[in-house]
């Protein structure tokens, strides 16, 4: 499948006017530049493997259909040997996979051969089974902060980084999926902190196979959550990550620092169609933590 | 004079909605969350010395306020002893000194000791002179890719100058004025780029002689002018520089790369009421060029 086939087949190629359609989508075009306006565009919640209840993927499964949870992010670890399992759980549901959640060995920005070379075949695997799994992308962080040793933060560097992903992005649209860039916070990976920056990456790399996402526990990093996406854009935003902002729990578990109405204003105003992701803890009694959190974001959207 | 004082009595202190006062403000305040409403903000265009044609202060001076520019970003370099000769060319005209462009020895993140204590003397003594002239703020560069040797990119470096910039902060406050980041292009200086990342910055450093700046030029770095500003919002943004997008030159002299609306709109809609500065070359006769620059970022800025 080439670059143009998978754009225009992918489920997650539609552009915002396409998702939007139903709704109320007026573009003012005010001296040929158009402002933002907001679209109607769908909440599309996810679950990590961890949060919904259930001992098994269809009781998960059946716990989000329920909550009207659409998508479903596995971790990338041995994901190859589960794509039959998982494939098998989401037969006749209304969820679909989402995001892949790392699980690679190495990492891109190793001096160590070794680490390097693990990096590139774990993560061509995940990404086979992503592909397989109508995965909108692979989440990679280029190199945590323990990860060492680590090639220096220097311009040569961001090069080196810009045609690996380029490399690694062919691979994926190949296999009918991404890899997405995630910044995190400084205690976890000093080398990559804010959306625009991954967003600047994904341009330089200019492929479509390339992209980024943004987690609103790590967003702390930024001034504006609303500049973050605006930052990213349909053009490279891929995926976003939930957790409550304090302590990293179920969004709501922090009280009124749960705020992503700035964030969501942001979604959407660029039409975003991927997923937005719960991936954190969990304080209280998970029956009761999960459904209020996905209460709270509904609202929150709609506030939005 | 104390923090609370500065930022009541000076003249690039007022609020928003002080300076908006007699325009069109309109707050959308549903749910609590204000959503960006373009606010009727004056257009404040200064230039660097260079820019304007004439022989000395006074008919560069002369000729600015022909074409109802209103403010004048000297250089740094020797400041000191220029106090005097600019304020005597200043009187009675409606120019201000908007900020000062560097000119300091040495650098902030020097691994040589004489240097860092070169860039300590110099910039402090730019800082007082630009106090002195009232200045919106000194501008400056952490490191210069061809300053060497340079503390590297890491955590650590980063805590080093939010630590350096909270006391050189706090002494331009005592002065007057601020000190001011600029991001620019990779070419130049590949550790601070992004708008948002020098936004940042001032929002780890927490002292309000602390901003940042953007350039139109070096802004090819962002993937969204309009975010990149909407980051920075007025409590951190403090400058803005214009040029031509494709040499940098007059903005106009490269055509229609020279779209400076998305910025701009950004720029209304956070109030921004400090400069937009000129510093650029000129490919054209200047006597047409600088005008013809003048005319089109008003039209580009009524657009906005």
């Amino acid at each position: 499948m080439d670059r143009r086939n998978f754009i225009k087949t992918s489920s997650f190629g539609l552009t915002a006017a396409a998702v939007a359609g139903s709704g109320v989508v007026s573009l003012s075009s005010c001296c040929g530049k158009s402002a933002p306006v907001k679209k109607d565009v769908s909440l599309n919640i996810s679950f990590q493997e961890g949060i919904a209840p259930g001992e098994s993927l269809n009781e998960k499964f059946d716990y989000m259909e329920e909550l009207g949870v659409v998508g479903f992010e596995p971790g990338g670890r041995d994901l190859a040997k589960r794509v039959q399992e998982i494939q098998d759980a989401l037969k006749g549901r209304n969820i679909k996979v989402s995001a892949i959640c790392a699980g690679f060995d190495g990492f891109i920005l190793a001096e160590d051969p070794a680490e390097k070379t693990a990096f590139d075949t774990t993560m061509r695997e995940i990404i086979a089974a992503a592909g397989q799994l109508g995965s909108t992308g692979v989440i990679m962080v280029p190199a945590f902060n323990g990860q060492l040793p680590c090639k220096p933060h220097t311009r040569e560097t961001r090069e080196f980084l810009v045609d690996e992903l380029a490399k690694l992005g062919e691979y994926a649209l190949k296999c009918g999926t991404t890899v997405i860039l995630e910044p995190l916070n400084r205690e976890e990976c000093h080398y990559l902190r804010l959306v625009s920056d991954a967003a600047a990456i994904c341009r330089d790399v200019n492929c479509e196979g390339v992209k980024c996402m943004g987690d609103f526990w790590h967003m702390k990093e930024e001034t504006s959550d609303y500049a973050a996406f605006i930052a990213a854009g349909t053009k490279y935003l891929q995926h976003v990550h939930m957790a409550s902002r304090g302590n990293r729990c179920m969004p709501g578990e922090d009280g009124d620092k749960d705020n992503y109405v700035d964030g969501f204003r942001a979604l959407k105003e660029i039409g975003y169609d991927k997923y937005v992701s719960f991936e954190c803890g969990c304080k209280g009694e998970r029956e009761i933590s999960v459904p209020a959190a996905v209460e709270l974001i509904r609202s929150q959207w709609e506030q939005a």
